[in-house]
């Protein structure tokens, strides 16, 4: 694994296509290519980190432009930044039809950011595998913020929570009773609801949205890992680039804060055992459709029960005994 | 087997102490009952159905009241009712302070009526197959309904929609605010929502939540297994008993349209299914926890990743290969 070692030492570099083709092992499902991948981890330098900042949004609501202005502030400012996408439609489309660097063109030029579309797999779990290796592979090339966007459908926005060090929900401005339909759940995994388009006519509406949220989020109990009066509502208009420098001071104090009070480390110690245990459960699924005999056996079990001639417990039986007597019959073929 | 087979004409028959020995073959977790009690599924008559309604409600709401009631009710009709409870706080407890027995005298004495205590298991996931399998045993008895009823508590309610034919949530009289409160997930999954306490002081209040509840869930998107008019809210007062025929009449009346229509096979279908999806994660995740040294193994494996020495993807990979391994060194040894 010499190869490793040196791919890694560019990386370590800051050279873009080492990174560039760390990436693309770390894509691959070939066999090959993940153990070359994990060679490459183990020989990555330890202990560079970057800030893990997650950005949730529905289409619409401005994030190509918000991740523009606010990506381009903070080169500006000699951060280095990478910005991945997560994009849970891709596996049916294929990628978005206006590339990730079409929508983001000044900050796409600019050499000290780097930006990644989303990897098109079939499964959420591979989607956010491969995220997860990115964030790493971007944290050991030195980059200073690492930006993960997703749009706000389904499982997605709680995967990128939990790779995010802090995590933004970017937002419209609405009707007053359009508040209620914000999911529960993610007021309570937000640091941050941002309203975007405090501009032109719709500022007043953005006024009055922020406040609905401030008031929703004091409803919310406080959380150990946050400090006084966080999570909070703050309101930015990306296009007039206002807010922004506020927006960017806010995250930087929660990180702070996070870090002097120990909930840094042990939120992402928390969040690698969260997804330790989900590729336990990804691969222990993945036995059900290993072999064409344990498939077979799965959907011939799904015909059972339905027809209620067996029960779930013993068509599950009979599929577990199987997969422990497939291991075995290997061992005899061998 | 010849046991089975005689257990399993005896509760055919109708035997109370032939049906009460069965359900203690099935609450057991020793592998001789199991193998026992799967071979008496193999042997009871098929084709008898009850009508399986779940009943949730936070304490207080009065559903001990209401079964007692109800059930009552159905038993004066000549109908036979099983009552079996899930309690998913009594796997801490041992089981609630009063019995179920106490809190439904006059039912417990019915000899039309059998009421079941909730079992103390350690997983939410082996009171499921529990009262899924004690269901079974009581259509194969010959009751007419079976009412299988849960506290409003995390995955119970969800656990126990999905073994029923009919789903009904207890209500309370509430302020107009505190409707927002429901869990979306419960109202998408409820087929009547009946507010108690429709008496004395409560009723205006009753009647108010009741008519809020209509307006709620006709906002929601009708469901291909409803008639017209499903979901639907109605105010009873078990106190009192008025309106239990009425929520009885809206009971027969919602499973009858589901049979004519053909989606009561199809849902019971369905949650069998489910059931066995489950049954597998379950048994996949049992292996996980099978030996000393998957245990150590796996416990390794969250300090590593929480360290950031080993990515969760490598760490739940070495579980899994060593999963594969003990299969086979079983067979070595063997």
């Amino acid at each position: 694994m010499q190869d490793a070692a040196k791919l890694a030492h560019q990386i370590a570099d800051g050279q873009r296509r080492a990174l560039a083709r760390a990436i693309t092992l770390v894509e691959s499902a070939r066999p090959d290519h993940r153990a070359e991948a994990q060679a490459l981890f183990a020989d990555l330098p330890k202990g560079r980190e970057a800030l893990r900042i997650g950005l949730s949004g529905t289409p619409g609501v401005g994030k190509s432009t918000l991740i523009e202005s606010f990506g381009l502030k903070l080169t500006a400012q000699r951060l280095r930044v990478a910005v991945l996408a997560v994009d849970p439609s891709s596996a049916r489309s294929g990628g978005s039809i206006l590339g990730d660097k079409t929508r983001m063109e000044q900050l796409s030029r600019d050499p000290n950011a780097f930006i990644r579309p989303s990897p098109s797999q079939t499964q959420l779990g591979g989607v956010a595998r491969r995220t997860r290796e990115v964030v790493q592979l971007c944290e050991a090339a030195g980059f200073d913020v690492v930006l993960i966007e997703t749009v706000g459908v389904g499982q997605s926005e709680t995967m990128v929570a939990e790779m995010s060090d802090v995590f933004a929900l970017l937002m419209a401005p609405a009707g007053g009773d359009e508040l209620q339909g914000v999911k529960r759940g993610i007021m309570e995994i937000a640091d941050l609801i941002v309203v975007n388009k405090a501009d032109g006519d719709l500022k007043p509406a953005a006024m009055r949205t922020c406040a609905d949220y401030m008031g929703a989020l004091k409803l919310l109990r406080r959380r150990v890992q946050d400090p006084e009066g966080f999570p909070k509502a703050l309101m930015v208009s990306a296009l007039e680039d206002r807010g922004l420098d506020d927006m960017w001071e806010e995250i930087k104090q929660l990180a702070n804060w996070r870090k002097e009070h120990g909930h840094w480390a042990a939120r992402r110690a928390a969040q690698a055992q969260h997804w330790f245990d989900e590729e336990l459960r990804l691969g222990l699924e993945a036995l059900l459709t290993g072999t064409d005999g344990t498939r077979a056996l799965v959907a011939e079990g799904r015909k059972v029960v339905a027809d209620g001639t067996v029960t779930p417990a013993e068509a599950a039986a009979r599929v577990l005994k199987h997969l422990q007597k497939g291991a075995k019959s290997t061992v005899n073929a061998g």
